[in-house]
């Protein structure tokens, strides 16, 4: 078999066997060049790929690390994925309440990069917090916390790996097969019996249109499938920002909020919602009104909390930030961004809401960036809310970092004002 | 400038500016990654480029290297070039015929691959010639013989080079852009004045489609003229091979030949034709008719054969072979190919030949395969003859090498004898 001969099927629009698949991913480093990967990535992005093609190109990537073995845990083992949005912190909301509702969650998660944030980053704002676990620190503190959050091991897919830095140099990210092959392959390394997708929609969201979102979801639902775990995915609403923090220790403040019981209803409703999902595939509930109930008692006896603090201190986290937010790292000031107008918010945009706080430090323009933990911006009022002249729509945390200005008006901008009441549209649009 | 964003603007049908193009080339071996000029080079197949993207990409090929200044040789320096075909020899007939006439010709040429022959591989049956000069002996040959046949030497062009062979290695050969860019970059480094295109077209060419080669003749044109250059293309049939001989030593005697008024007629009428359009475009002939006469009469008074014998003298070659075809490179055994039908021959497929006599070894399957000078096959019959049973259709001129048997079944297989009478179709299919 020759690379060069992959790539010209590929590029005439033929489908790819499975075989040649293998081939194209096990010479990675050797027979294949990293020139051929990209032409192929190119040609990819032109013809598509088949569900056939996708799923074989989910297990090689799979077959050239380690598969976790998680069979020592007891239970089916079920972890979320959300393809990213703007303040979306429901990951470190629904993993402590589904695991204190009795589903054990491996979670491996990712870092923000351009106007969406990272779960990984969010937990770096805890002091002490460790993120890069071993593998077999990994399944300790899962049997240990009922819960694991780390990020992608070296062993995970290291094609993937391999594939998405060749992406990101050759303008080739923007395919719905690698994407879901990209997911997919890290997700189902990580030894998981099934798997709920947060699949965003909107102007915040890497896909901004839903038949975009949902051929996404499906794309990745029936990878899954294919390779025998359960899955399901929820097409969400990301217009306007998750919940009433976006920044890192101030979405860790509200993530605490949230399982203390006093979370706003956005936030609060989504990460039930997504849990419920969690707790209904791993079997511990019957039906999903079973599973929602059961999940709002966890956060109501205290236990979700307790799942959270004890995962804190298994990976070497400060666990006196739950009592005391102000112990997360607080910005030197803040600003208030007034309303000019008197009316209702009929927009805000999340996805220059993002970009305002990366320009504020709270987010990567590149891969090697830092983070800056304590800046942010906490919303007063949302889509829907009333607001009066000179009121303050919302409260902007600041460093002393240049760009505080541009960010400012960034987000002075993504509001808009009108006269007439509007309501918020529902945040889950459909469920595949 | 990000490559990466120069490659979005092309995957998402861009049209790159003069400034992208620089950037990329100039960054070849430096900033530019070879897996972002493949990604490039895919997404230029999918979406194509404009003239002015073509032309910028032929510059800065030809910056990237030198350009050979032939200022010091009077008179308009006029080259030919072939897209490419079986028994196609016509640069060596027509090369001596113009120089004779009076235009001097400084010849670049290549080698084979796949099915088509190459005019280096061809001149080095001719013992002792050397295709490899410097840029100075190039000068001084031309200037004694009024003729120079070389190959292209690394100062050339090396951004051609480079861009070859990462599309021969990443399927991204067939682009009409491409390939333009590339031929066209390699001539006009060379030091002319003007180019007369030979764009094979059918079965035996690179293009199959008439449509395609016109496009490839258009846009090489379109090349030349926006950078100052005299340019005039001919499409040509290349349905059956050219001449009577395929191989290396039996067309260079087929050249021979025909520089001493014996060759067959396809052969010489095509060579005149181009060796006149050549002369027309040098201005030593004010009509195509009058520059025709002046080229026939070259070979008339011997005058284009002495040109010849001259410009191998002066590249090393042994003039003896031009006296004495039997000084050239003899196959061990030679085997006829008969009809088995009597009729007419109705067709004499140009590529089976060619992939038939690569199998004999008088071609390339791959960039770094041996030649075998000495085998071929010389046609008795070609499209339009009467054949009778067990006629000799063709003589097959082989050593020892294995394939003979699929070869000798490849050629029988070209042919195809039918009752009726047929009239070959004329060579010359339009003018650009």
């Amino acid at each position: 078999m020759r690379a060069v001969d992959v790539i010209r099927k590929k590029r005439e629009g033929g489908a790819l066997s499975a075989d040649e698949i293998d081939f194209m991913v096990a010479g990675i480093g050797g027979d294949v060049a990293d020139y051929q990967w990209s032409a192929l990535l190119m040609a990819v992005l032109w013809r598509g790929m088949t569900d056939e093609e996708t799923a074989a190109l989910t297990g090689a990537m799979i077959r050239s690390g380690s598969e976790v073995d998680l069979s020592e845990t007891p239970g089916l083992k079920v972890d979320k994925h959300s393809t990213g949005g703007v303040g979306d912190k429901t990951s470190l909301i629904l993993a402590p309440i589904a695991a204190a509702a009795g589903v054990p969650v491996p979670m491996v998660s990712g870092r923000g990069l351009g106007h969406t944030g990272g779960t990984l980053d969010k937990l770096e704002s805890i002091p002490g917090f460790r993120v890069d676990l071993t593998l077999d620190e990994y399944r300790a503190v899962l049997n240990d916390c009922g819960l694991v959050l780390i990020g992608q091991t070296a062993e995970i897919a290291p094609a993937d790996k391999f594939l998405y830095a060749l992406r990101d140099a050759t303008a080739t990210v923007e395919s719905i097969p690698l994407i879901s092959a990209s997911i997919m392959s890290k997700k189902l390394a990580e030894g998981i019996d099934g798997l709920v997708l947060d699949v965003k929609t909107g102007d915040g969201a890497f896909m901004q249109r839903l038949e975009d979102s949902r051929a996404l979801a499906r794309a990745m639902c029936s990878i899954g499938r294919g390779l025998g775990k359960r899955m399901r995915a929820l097409i969400t609403r990301m217009d306007q920002p998750l919940g009433r923090a976006v920044g890192n220790a101030i979405e860790i403040a509200e993530c605490i909020q949230c399982l203390r019981g006093e979370g706003p209803d956005d936030l609060v409703d989504l990460s039930i919602e997504l849990a419920a999902e969690m707790v209904l595939m791993g079997e511990v509930a019957s039906t999903l009104d079973e599973a929602r109930e059961r999940c709002r008692r966890t956060v109501a006896d205290g236990s979700a909390l307790a799942h959270f603090r004890r995962v804190v201190v298994a990976q070497g986290g400060d666990p006196h930030v739950i009592d005391d937010i102000t112990r997360l790292p607080q910005p030197k000031g803040s600003i208030e961004v007034d309303s000019k107008l008197a009316g209702y918010v009929h927009r805000l945009a999340a996805r220059p809401i993002g970009h305002a706080t990366m320009l504020l430090g709270a987010g990567r323009s590149r891969v090697d960036s830092a983070i800056d933990p304590s800046v942010g911006v906490i919303f007063h009022k949302k889509v829907g809310d009333r607001v009066e002249v000179g009121e303050p729509l919302c409260t902007v945390l600041v460093n002393d970092q240049p760009g505080i200005e541009d960010a400012l008006s960034m987000i002075g901008d993504a509001y808009r004002v009108e006269e007439g009441p509007v309501i918020a549209e529902p945040l889950i649009v459909e469920r595949i």
